[in-house]
């Protein structure tokens, strides 16, 4: 077992879906289990990891590496962290990216941890096909919302991750509604689409997440929902559990072992 | 004047903020002014126009060109009509892309156009410069939904934009709350960030569109909402008229000249 321990890359074929969303709340639930757990911002071309953590600050230590902030319970690092204008546009070409990418795991400070997740770009580009020959990663948990037009473009990200042979952990299906307070659901973006292609893929529903005002003004006040209580909370601890479930069983098991340097 | 008519790339900063549907549902709602319309789906990594136009299938002519379907008055090209499985993934490195939208230009029989619609692969990267090296562009609509880590990726883009000189047409601020039956709106993922933003940037606020389920099942089943009638509708033919008035007072002059080959 390697010092980053199992990675698990959060992906999604289309944007907007709130991967990076379910990507620090898994984070922040599976480090409320005991593990040790660390968060990528892979997603150089709109990293929402700052906002959606709060901010942070990365301090070099004496051996010129980065000491990454912790929060929240879990340690976490950001090109958004290095960006003297967060408004900048970063213009990546692909090498950049890999070399970029290849920092984040190999100048940082991580300690020994359990689990590393990684929040990917959307699609299915240079920057996917870079990470599976930087690592060996566990399994991906793959984010999608119920409608047609996002669940076409899952399904090429889960069939390049079969090309690339990256164990699929399963589907979460998010904004799966909006609950009123009379008890009914709006279905904003449809219903049911991820549980459908979970079932055509052969791959498990590992939750289904509703629409909750409070998960996006989480989000934009950096207090993820996660570290709340009530509902929401509550499913992402029970999708923390069930990720954790399958990566032990059905993920790779010499995940996390650097394969090109 | 070039064949292309004025280039106008839709674009974001995220992904899944309404991006293609804004775009289709504009492209249509300018042709119902009468004028000529292209759109293409630049979008590689996920072409959704296939699926929001209800698909559409490409000819040969006998000079070896391409004749782009027509339908709800528009000519429209997708990467998606030349996968034989719509569900592979195409990973895409740079210089492909570049080839690939070089075609879309060139080797389709578009005829004479008054207009050029462009939906744009969200982001930062190869792809936007790519495109603003390829021909020279009108003006740009930017596409976002109101909440602050979709903001932050839109002022990326904007910025670009200005970096590379292409005029910003005005701010779409879609997904602005969803309206309920009883009257009252639900801010779904926020309110007021695209106006606010537009304000911060000096550039017009082209339209604020609510959450309409009409619109993504149109978008589900290939029947766009800008086709039918009512509120949604109109309001598509109100952003196109904006956007016509704004390409023209303030796009730039020269558009559509090829400026590589």
């Amino acid at each position: 077992m390697s010092k980053f321990g199992k990675i698990i890359p959060v992906i999604s074929g289309k944007g907007g879906v709130g991967k990076s969303t379910v990507a620090v709340n898994l984070a922040i639930s599976i480090a409320k289990t005991g593990a040790k757990v660390g968060l990528i911002d892979g997603d150089f071309y709109g990293p929402s990891i700052p906002t959606l953590m709060g901010g942070g600050q990365v301090v070099p230590d004496h051996e010129e590496r980065l000491i990454p902030p912790v929060k929240y319970g879990i340690k976490y690092i950001s090109l958004g962290f290095f960006l003297k204008n967060p408004d900048d546009a970063v213009i990546w070409r692909g090498p950049m990216f890999n070399k970029a990418l290849n920092q984040m795991f190999e100048d940082v400070s991580w300690g020994a941890l359990d689990y590393l997740i990684i929040d990917m770009p959307p699609g299915t580009g240079d920057a996917q096909i870079s990470l599976t020959q930087l690592v060996k990663l566990a399994g991906a948990v793959v984010v999608t919302t119920p409608q047609e037009v996002a669940l076409a473009d899952v399904r090429k990200s889960m069939n390049m991750l079969r090309k690339v042979q990256v164990p699929i952990l399963g589907i979460v299906e998010n904004m799966a509604g909006l609950p009123l307070p009379d008890g009914t659901v709006v279905p904003v973006f449809g219903s049911g689409g991820g549980e459908k292609t979970a079932r055509e893929f052969g791959v498990p529903l590992l939750a289904q997440i509703p629409i909750d005002l409070a998960i996006r003004e989480g989000g934009d006040t950096g207090a993820p929902a996660a570290c709340g209580t009530g509902a929401t909370a509550e499913r992402f601890e029970a999708l923390a559990k069930r990720v954790l479930k399958e990566v032990n069983e059905t993920g790779s098991p010499d995940a996390g072992v650097a394969i090109v340097n």
